[in-house]
């Protein structure tokens, strides 16, 4: 059947991101708290529509909600279509609803045009992906796959103290699993995993196009705590030959980084490298003084590890010499260490084959697909215009781009590639 | 009379240096508060030696203390050797005390040696030059020229509450002078001012050299509350053309100015560029944003007034154009400036040819010689050698140093220049 007459079902779209709107505000800002009553009001909303969609419906033991089209084969791996239904606190409508919703109106439009697929798609409403209430991402996803350490159970909600066990028990899901690092799904039965989401930066807006097929999610390498110790001295009294200025150093460290950064975008490697956060000692530091102590970030990101690991490198043997130039001392300490997630290739080929104007970019960002695709499934992601960025009230798609990027998933799955 | 013959008396320097030390020490640090107790302390212990040398004795209405040995010709203009006596709150024994103790030693050796001077000189131990009790600093020298703002009296001593002028009344001396603008010290009626001072930075040390000329006291000309506007950002999902990275520009900025100091320095400038406090906003930034804004701080310094103006006109310049590169608005705000203080050539002539390995360099810090300097007098200054900087308890000056500047000044006043 040719996609224009494969339509999702734009209207349930309306319905269900009006709903999650008026449900789940709180003020300004949507507020649906990762294993709370937010949360679970936009999982009722999605299985009320699933309901009326007569898909089946079931509920895993962390809470992650499935809703399936039976496909010819029922014994087949499946194909999940999954985004998150949690938000941060006062955050958008779209950020990971609109991949649940995109989800629900691709399998109304499959229903409505008569159309059985190969395999089971299920449609997955993952839990506590933000998690912004418990300090640990991916709670959904990752529990799924047996990933979470148990120790994850005593951590408190940050805003009731309520350990995320205690939460578990109250909404009737089972901690046994999480204990016993229990899979509740196997990879080998899912034949692909896809996720259409909001893009969280500029990208889309500044290229005019409202969608893109997301060509990997990036990794990061962060220098969390990186220090570099020099001395306090007077500002006029001590000169060039005799410092050990930590601010001039670091200055000249992180530009020698940006430099670096531009030779590796010159060279077409994928890159982001981020000091948000630079401070001299406020108890110490002076407007007259030399600064002998500075605290940064370095934060590097891309979907390849081989050009985070050039960088770090790069970083701490600049430190080396930088440090000696500038008679300091610099400390960068351990990186912490995401690796990146690659999407798979036919898959983002095939994506790519849907979208009028093709537009490839990597995700800065983590979603639940990076879990999925670090399981070994083939994973794909579409991203969808945004303005204003995410994680606030202002963020906002177009139901235009979403009906683009939904087409998209829709006739992806009618194509669906072998992998 | 040859200088070999004319010895600086350093028998009465060690004994002073050890009384200051024994009275003013407060656990580790020297506590010399001014126009408190500890700063009388200092003053008593000179006025008694001056006593026994037989000067005459004199304090001006807000206790500068004038030890005079008279000349020839007692209605000449005549020449102070000055310093201060008080210190910061855990400072060292020998910031601002070495000048008048010095001074001290030089009219006992042209005592001892017989010498009338051609006109008197004057020892003058000045007041409140730290001023770290009162935040407005040369309340001595400013006060005996008639240049403080009678506002000042209203300044709360930062310990115990009371205003500059209770303590003032409360040390018996004349507020009057203060609040009419009184000048205390005719300009004209000064031939010279001299002055020695441990230096402050590590230069002597690092010269291996026991004393230097000062050919002028830097000025300041500093942006106290600079700052970059940029916007937050996700340091993963904003790639380098959508970013307004207030980090990524302030250390563009301050790497730039390096490079402008590094041209000066070359063209033969004296100047320093100090950025000692930089900070992006606590309770904003993230260790995963792009940071939206930073505070910091541009502190120029140089004994030319047109370098200080150059490196401001170029800090402005390039925020323009690195503000408009990377996206965001500097907020450079006004500077507040302190002029330079020349010292006068004939007097830096002379001292150089009175040093056996004559070396000479700006002066960082600010010193009452620069009050006197500003008001048109000839002023000349020494530093001695001194370890581990100063304004702590770790100041440390050999009595060889100080005997070798010391000298320097008893064979200025031998060859004294007409200026």
């Amino acid at each position: 059947m040719p996609l224009d007459q494969l339509q999702p079902d734009l209207k349930l779209a309306a319905t269900l991101f009006d709903s999650l709107s008026r449900t789940t505000r709180i003020g300004r800002g949507i507020v649906r708290d990762s294993y709370g009553a937010g949360e679970q009001a936009a999982h009722d909303l999605m299985r009320g529509a699933a309901g009326e969609l007569g898909l089946e419906i079931s509920v895993d033991a962390i809470g992650n909600l499935m809703m399936t089209l039976p496909g010819r084969d029922r014994s087949a791996p499946r194909i999940i279509i999954g985004s998150h239904l949690d938000s941060v606190p006062q955050g958008g409508n779209y950020d990971g609803a609109a991949g649940v919703v995109a989800g629900l109106c691709a399998l109304s439009a499959l229903q409505r045009a008569g159309i059985d697929g190969e395999c089971d798609i299920t449609v997955m409403g993952i839990r506590a992906e933000e998690s912004a209430w418990f300090d640990i991402a991916y709670l959904g996803s990752g529990g799924a796959f047996g990933l979470l350490d148990p120790a994850c159970l005593s951590i408190p909600r940050s805003d009731n103290g309520r350990s995320l066990e205690a939460t578990l028990i109250e909404h009737g899901f089972d901690t046994q699993a999480i204990r016993e690092r229990r899979p509740l799904l196997d990879p080998k039965r899912i034949r692909a995993y896809l996720e259409l989401h909001i893009e969280q930066g500029p990208t889309l807006v500044a290229e005019r196009l409202p969608a893109a097929v997301v060509t990997g999610i990036r990794g990061c390498k962060r220098f969390r705590n990186a220090r570099c110790i020099g001395r306090y001295g007077h500002s006029g009294a001590v000169n060039r030959p005799h410092r050990h200025d930590a601010v001039a150093a670091t200055v000249a460290l992180l530009h020698h980084l940006e430099t670096v950064w531009l030779r590796q975008e010159q060279a077409g490697a994928d890159l982001v490298i981020t000091s948000g956060e630079f401070y001299t000692d406020p108890a110490m530091h002076g407007p007259s003084k030399i600064a002998g102590e500075t605290h940064f970030v370095i934060d590097v990101r891309s979907v390849s590890d081989a050009t985070m690991n050039e960088v770090a490198a790069e970083a701490r043997r600049a430190a080396e010499t930088i440090g000696a130039a500038y008679r300091v001392t610099f400390d960068l300490g351990a990186t912490s260490d995401s690796p990146p997630a690659v999407m798979d290739l036919k898959l983002r080929e095939s994506l790519r084959a849907q979208l009028e104007r093709p537009f490839e970019m990597p995700s800065g960002a983590g979603h639940d697909a990076a879990v999925f695709a670090k399981m070994g499934i083939p994973t794909g992601m579409i991203f969808v215009r945004n303005e204003h960025g995410s994680h606030n009230p202002d963020e906002a798609m177009t139901l235009e781009d979403f009906e683009v990027a939904t087409r998209a998933l829709l006739g992806l799955l009618r194509d669906f590639p072998l992998s």
